[in-house]
């Protein structure tokens, strides 16, 4: 594409380079920015600088925070329940369910060997410290890790790492989602929520 | 969505702004902008900015350009022909085409009263005086507005206007898009197509 301005070029250089954004798409924002006030630009940029700036990570549960000791630990949790999740969004898609009143642990990625991530680039060892440190508070450690081949990869790891301490490991229940239809579900989900199948409780209320 | 930072939260209401970019989107670009080094995000930001402060229009042909004279004149073109688009991605998709050897008038918009655009909005009156000192070089104004009810309107007025003159003016073809399917074209587009039937011409070659 040829474009009739090096500012155009470049702003849809560095904007479709933002994943899932092609050049098409970038031209349309950077077209729209023109259109707006100078500020919302300002605005913009602001916001993106002082996010990757500013930003820091929690300490203890290494969620993004604004400050390093974040408000996991002053908030009246259910202390014996830690969810390892694998990044920030996670933690806001389980909060937004209010189905989880216990802690949070960020790995910060997942163990991929074809990206070059193996388990010391995550936050795997402060989990077990955290465990340990602990002393029998946390009861339960639930994985809550994306049902593929990198995600089990990393539950099982961290599984053989916290056999030595008293927790009961759970993981997040795979299986038919609600409102999907079965005709239309793979072969594998299927096929766990039969062997995985659930006692039928008719509520008697 | 409750958010864990204010920082993330400042950062995708900003980009959510931007047109077809809802929360979820913003949250992906945001955390993927914090996974990046630095001079990234800064690079977006700084390129975003000089895009919005430094961005000039051409005096003649109002296209985005990073002077106030565009090398739209000093390019050997087809005088004669004048191309009137909507905004410059219909000027680059002309471009690419390949098809077209005259000069460009942007107009920057659309006569559409809903947004209360009106022919004052845009730059019709300077299509005229463009028309009007040429002194009869050129010879054809072709109209490249979208098949829309806007574009219909605003491709009425510019012609009325241009009726003084000793312009030849012609719009873009409309038709069963190349590829299109005749089952699949809805009823006005085709019937149009029946309606304005080219000559079938054999190559000869």
């Amino acid at each position: 594409m040829q474009y009739p301005s090096k500012l155009i070029e470049e702003a849809v250089n560095e904007i479709s380079r933002l994943p899932g954004i092609g050049k098409k798409t970038a031209l349309r924002l950077a077209l729209h920015l023109l259109k707006q006030e100078e500020t919302a630009t300002e605005g913009l940029s602001e916001a993106l600088i002082n996010l990757r700036k500013k930003t820091k990570y929690c300490k203890i549960c290494h969620i993004i925070s604004d400050t390093e000791e974040c408000s996991c630990e002053s908030i009246r949790k259910d202390a014996s329940l830690l969810c390892v999740v694998e990044d920030t969004p996670d933690v806001i898609a389980i909060q937004n369910t209010s189905q989880f009143y216990g802690y949070y642990h960020v790995l910060g990625g997942i163990i991929s060997p074809i990206e070059g991530i193996g388990p010391n680039e995550l936050n795997i060892e402060s989990l077990i410290e955290r465990v340990k440190k602990s002393d029998g508070t946390i009861k339960e450690i639930v994985l809550a890790l994306s049902p593929t081949m990198e995600g089990d990869t990393t539950a099982f790891y961290i599984a053989k790492k916290l056999k030595p301490f008293a927790v009961k490991i759970t993981t997040i229940a795979r299986g038919v989602p609600i409102g999907g239809e079965l005709e239309y579900t793979d072969e594998v989900t299927l096929g766990r929520s039969i062997a995985q199948r659930l006692n039928y409780e008719v509520s008697t209320e």
